[in-house]
């Protein structure tokens, strides 16, 4: 049922891609699925990459955190058929600014993870550091296995 | 890329599963994978159910909307391989508070749509209405097939 925090950031860090949430001053939370690579020191890169195509260069995602650096990243795993199989692990973030060091290993890193962003196709990276990480599995506190 | 409105609402509706965002005043956006049905009257019914074992009867996402009744649910298709595959609808929600014609409709239309909803598990059913819909998908505006 609920994952130890160790458990679910492993989890989080393993898995292909979650939802960022960030706050829109009206209209409460804005959310978009997103890539992101987590490093060895808890902190989260979520690329602006120039791959999937998008309406504008400088995105909402981003005047949000200007306005508040609070934002969440939901992992969740779905089975449609095997709810035994579902798991979910939420990690409460903090936008850091700027950080060109941090952005270029983060970037190394997503280009290992994603073969899409083997050039580093980014116009920038967002990163954040975790200040908590909250998870539920269905079927018991297993690491997945993905 | 962007999706128009009906077409968004529509792939949104026969969608399997969502992410429902709503806002804590401290943390600020807590996020939960959830099961969803859309009725024809634009109503979003979101099952507090007893098959998904719980940490608590009374959720957290419940509070939240006692205290502000924004909420946000997005619906997504990853694909891990073909990013050409990718898109998301964004649908901007406000929580109805109570409502039990409407719980008792959209009960009958999520044990339809899950089977594991067949002899309706659900503590309650949150009621919301559509306020505004918003998607993307990489590749073209055509209706998703799932």
């Amino acid at each position: 049922m609920k994952l130890d925090s160790d458990n679910a950031l492993a989890r989080l860090a393993a898995h292909d891609h979650g939802v960022l949430c960030t706050l829109h001053a009206e209209r409460g939370v804005d959310a978009v699925p997103v890539a992101y690579a987590i490093d060895e020191y808890g902190y989260v890169g979520v690329p602006l990459d120039t791959v999937k195509p998008k309406v504008s260069t400088r995105l909402q995602r981003q005047r949000n955190l200007e306005n508040d650096p609070r934002a969440t990243l939901l992992g969740e795993q779905w089975d449609r058929d095997d709810w035994s199989q579902l798991w979910w692990v939420r990690a409460e973030l903090r936008w850091q600014g700027n950080d060109p060091d941090r952005e270029r290993s983060l970037g190394a890193q997503l280009a290992e993870r994603y073969p899409q962003y083997q050039d580093q196709p980014f116009s920038r990276i967002l990163v954040f550091n975790i200040v908590g990480v909250t998870g539920w599995a269905a079927g018991g506190s297993q690491p997945a296995h993905r």
